[in-house]
């Protein structure tokens, strides 16, 4: 097993993913507007996790990661679109996202509102892009349903659903693990299945993967919430605190600040567990696995 | 030929397609108050003029129409999710659509745009149940990239940019028809080479299905301006007059009403041209462009 460097691995592909992102817009027949405020938030900063995810999977498999980029896009634009939308005044009615003005903060909540549309719309002709050698016509219809379950009524919406239901009510860990799971584990596992799926893994090593990225997403929002609590707001990008004004229900608050960091290495020795156990070359998503937890923005 | 009632057909496939929209809804694992909303909007009382024409195409290849529902189903939901954002405040600002309350009046702008990105991103899973054995993989991943196309910022998201960039304008014919063909037509022309995919048929037949199509929605909407002039608000289910009041340009505007009557005519004749070309049994569709040029709502 040769030794190499995550962070070029994870420097050279985001580059290649940032470079097709804005390239798959730009081609695009459609008002200018539409393009300008689909590429404003892609390219708002964000820290490409799911894309290096799917990557870092395909490598794992010794399989050339060039070769998912379109489903590393697709899932990028998701994650997107779900930005946009939650940023909007009638969800969480937030104006800074990375320290930049929200999407509609610049172009008006009707583009923003469109702008997410399309992002999701296209994402599902994105994926199909993926080259007919590498993922056959079986292979790009079993994404899409994964995706299309990651991203809708049982995944990710679901638990945008579930969070603003749970707004200004004290939750209890099950109701919280049910937004996180839902809200952003569900297209974080997809990343990770996607790349399973394209290298045409067997059931149960499938399985094991998925049972990672569950548990690296768990862990992610756990020190999502730990980093709202004690974070750097010039790392993070929003006011420190902004759960606690915006009533929201956190692992701190709900186990205290010591027990949600107990909480989140319990996630991140599961989730290294699972990876042990598929016998692949998962230097680069268990040095994720790492940063995950100790990351501090 | 034997001969069929239209009527009739419409009905049969009418009450199939709403009895697997709620079957698909209900079946979702999901926050009922998001499921509610979905089921809300598609039950809202439409026309189901999309689906209809689905059905129609495969029955004039001599398909049973019946293998299609799961992709009518989609179309459906596709145009039913355009509508719950289209009325939202920060859009359209309709408080009624066919009479009944708008959806984000009746659950609030935040789970309407979720409805509406549940809807849109279900679509592209329900497409993928059509059976194995009548649409295999390489019809399926067809199916979705041009369903994406039809729907997204090339398609209809487009063309909603548009009209709304074209509000408070004097628009000229051309920009008029570029809004009608992409915020209107593009779905309306995929229920019907979505038909034509799935019935395999080649490029040639497909081009003058696609070239019916085109000018049958374009027929649609230079009707529906007419109404929204000259129509019965009761069957219409909203106020005669609103492209005035909200200062849209119209086809009746720009050509007077009899210049509006005569493009109708035009675009039927049209229509029915490319229709006759492609020695289907078209009794339906020609029937279906008939209904659109003479509807009153």
């Amino acid at each position: 097993m040769k030794t190499r460097v995550l962070d070029a691995f994870r420097k050279e592909y985001q580059q290649l993913l940032n470079r097709e992102l804005r390239a798959l817009v730009e081609k695009l027949d459609a008002p200018s507007v539409i393009k300008d405020s689909m590429i404003y938030s892609l390219e708002a900063g964000g820290k490409r996790i799911r894309p290096l995810l799917l990557f870092a999977t395909l490598d794992a498999f010794g399989i050339d990661p060039k070769k998912g980029i379109p489903a590393a896009a697709a899932i990028e634009m998701i994650h997107t679109y779900s930005l946009i939308h939650d940023d909007l005044p009638s969800m969480d009615n937030d104006d800074l996202r990375r320290g930049k003005p929200t999407n509609h903060k610049v172009f008006g909540d009707a583009i923003a509102i469109l702008a997410g549309d399309a992002l999701l719309t296209y994402s599902f002709e994105v994926i199909n892009m993926l080259s007919d050698d590498f993922a056959p016509p079986p292979v790009k219809t079993r994404l899409v349903i994964e995706m299309a379950k990651a991203a809708g009524a049982e995944g990710m919406v679901g638990g945008q659903v579930a969070d603003m239901e749970g707004e200004n009510k004290v939750l209890s860990l099950e109701e919280l693990e049910y937004i996180h799971i839902h809200k952003t584990g569900k297209l974080l596992k997809f990343s990770v299945v996607a790349g399973a799926i394209m290298a045409r893994a067997n059931e149960s090593l499938l399985q094991n993967l998925s049972s990672f990225a569950h548990h690296l997403g768990l862990a992610f929002q756990i020190q999502d919430d730990i980093l709202d609590l004690v974070g750097n707001q010039q790392l993070i990008g929003k006011p420190v605190g902004s759960d606690t004004v915006n009533h929201k229900s956190t692992y701190p608050q709900l186990l205290s600040l010591e027990g949600a960091r107990a909480a989140l290495q319990k996630q991140i020795m599961m989730s290294k567990e699972y990876l042990k156990e598929t016998d692949l070359n998962t230097i680069f998503l268990n040095e994720i696995t790492d940063l995950v937890a100790s990351r501090d923005h």
